[in-house]
């Protein structure tokens, strides 16, 4: 996507292979910074720090890190290793997962000598197979935004949360994709980017993107998601995923749940967009079986290098929640968007 | 209240009767600052950039505001547009207006020499009067949360939003004055405290209280309300009101909305506490009736002199939201506990 009048990528392999550059996501929107990551220990500290972040992005970043620690030493056992050590950056996502395990399964049946090669040549095909999937997630969701009429005015009001934008991915985006389609096809509308507490990736990175993009936007906090859906301001949500459960549940970003129920309550349609390697066949019940991360405290005790709240006071800081599915209207996928009831009958196993 | 071990209001007449003292609560929870307040201009400056906040604190300050001015010009016409220009402080909770006009109803009979003694008498007398209702509502909500059971473990997990505390009255608070009052009596408990972005009167004000009274309590993001609702982590929620309709429905600080929904959907209950001068008859349907105020984007903009998002993004910042009448469990007030649907027919002239 276009920063300004140049073209980029949140992670690009560097031209002599010896890592990936990625865009430092902790100093957006005033900074643009790109790392360059050249170790297993490199990638997972830029999924811990968040510098990258969003569950397809996640995913590729893990993939490349496995890769790297692959030319450090190709064994079963540091292969295994150096999956385990990734897969443990974040909980949450299950793209991470995904993304190990193709790497991993990839390499194992091979001679050592070839797997480090095998690995990175694996990774960049996945960095492009996910632009392809996020384009296709942007068609089929135009498909969606074309079939719903603007409540007020002449143009779609469209609410999303966090960042399910470019940044969130190798390109393009998940929630984001149909709306820079929709945008760029000439249909009018305008996004309310929820700030999303308590790291901002709705103020800092979705806004950045939309700007970037000349996507019309407007920035509210977290609490007023309610009161605009409430007062007929919102014609349809879209959302990420970091996983989503045979049965439809999706874990998203803490805040989400809030803003379906609001959806379902006045009879807003609310869409998750995400790959296919969002969805997790292992798990049913989203609220009990996904494992959810709790983060430090402190990004909800400190903003800016400043206390909000007195020392005494400790903070509680889950940075995902559950949506059960029949809080959804559909789950938009590069394979179409389809009922959340109907993720298990359309699995890859099935079709 | 207690700050450390000195008792303190939110607000006091100076013992030289020329204005009045309070907290500027724009600079809490680092520094604890008194203001003198001595024309009506400092009390509407005061309320507007919100250096006093919380319906009943609004109003009872207002009140000294219109005593001040009637000293500087007593005529009916002065009094009028004193009362004019401090009703636009703020247009949300309908205390200020009810305070306003009990000055006004009180002078305008009188001799216009009386006028200035007489509205300042007033004021002290309805000073007092808050501290009594408070202290009544926490009477009121002690039997409420008496009567509940914790869900898990063995204290009782209550949560709220935004500042409903002593900070936000004269003394004890609305929300929080059963709370106080449990945690004196030995009931024990726990508080869910929410940031409320944008202004984060929770972090801020409410963790700052509960921090001083020693009552076990942990902040979290607005977002994370409904996952923790959603996991039985909340036994109540209790949250303050700054207007409540002949039908119950009840405008408070932003954000309240979600979380009754997220009560409703997991049958916990919902409690408003409040003082009937929150009560407006005059209006029965909430959403389309309780002037909503909006309040500059830069609250949402700007956190600690940061800019949190681009240059080219701009916010939208209601400062409140409505919650129907049908999602709240009970409305407590200084007279007892009514069912949302009962206030009508409690009314005063009724009763």
């Amino acid at each position: 996507m276009r920063i300004g009048n140049t073209s980029h990528r949140s992670i690009t392999a560097l031209a002599d292979a010896s890592g990936v550059s990625i865009i430092d996501q902790t100093v957006l929107p005033h900074q643009l910074t790109r790392l360059s990551l050249k170790s297993l220990h490199d990638c997972a500290h830029a999924i811990a720090a968040m510098q990258v972040r969003g569950a397809p992005l996640i995913g590729i970043t893990g993939a490349y890190g496995l890769a790297l620690a692959l030319r450090e030493g190709a064994s079963d056992a540091l292969a295994r290793t150096a999956h385990a050590t990734l897969n443990a950056t974040r909980p949450t996502a299950v793209n991470l997962r995904w993304a190990l395990d193709r790497v991993l399964n990839c390499v194992l049946p091979l001679p050592l000598a070839q797997r480090a090669d095998a690995a990175w040549a694996l990774c960049n095909a996945l960095a492009e197979e996910d632009v392809a999937t996020n384009r296709a997630i942007g068609e089929h969701g135009l498909t969606v935004l074309r079939s719903l009429k603007p409540k007020c005015g002449d143009r779609l009001q469209i609410m999303t949360h966090c960042n399910a934008g470019w940044l969130a991915t190798v390109d393009w985006g998940t929630a984001l994709a149909p709306i820079y389609l929709a945008h760029d096809a000439g249909v009018p509308l305008h996004v309310w980017v929820s700030e999303t507490r308590p790291r901002n990736q709705g103020a800092a990175l979705t806004a950045w993107e939309l700007a970037q993009h000349g996507v019309p936007h407007t920035l509210i906090a977290d609490n007023a998601s309610g009161h605009l859906i409430q007062r007929a301001e919102v014609d349809a949500v879209m959302v990420g995923a970091d996983r989503i459960t045979a049965r439809g549940d999706v874990a998203n970003k803490i805040g989400t749940y809030m803003k379906a129920l609001a959806a379902h309550a006045h009879g807003v349609p609310f869409y998750v967009a995400a790959p296919w390697s969002t969805i997790d066949l292992t798990l049913q019940d989203g609220v009990s079986e996904i494992p959810i991360e709790s983060r430090s405290g402190d990004e909800v005790l400190w903003f800016n290098g400043a206390r909000t709240t007195p020392v005494q006071t400790q903070a509680f800081n889950p940075a995902f929640d559950v949506t059960p599915a029949h809080l959804l209207t559909a789950i938009i996928t590069e394979r179409g968007t389809l009922a959340p009831g109907d993720v298990q009958k359309s699995s890859p196993s099935l079709v």
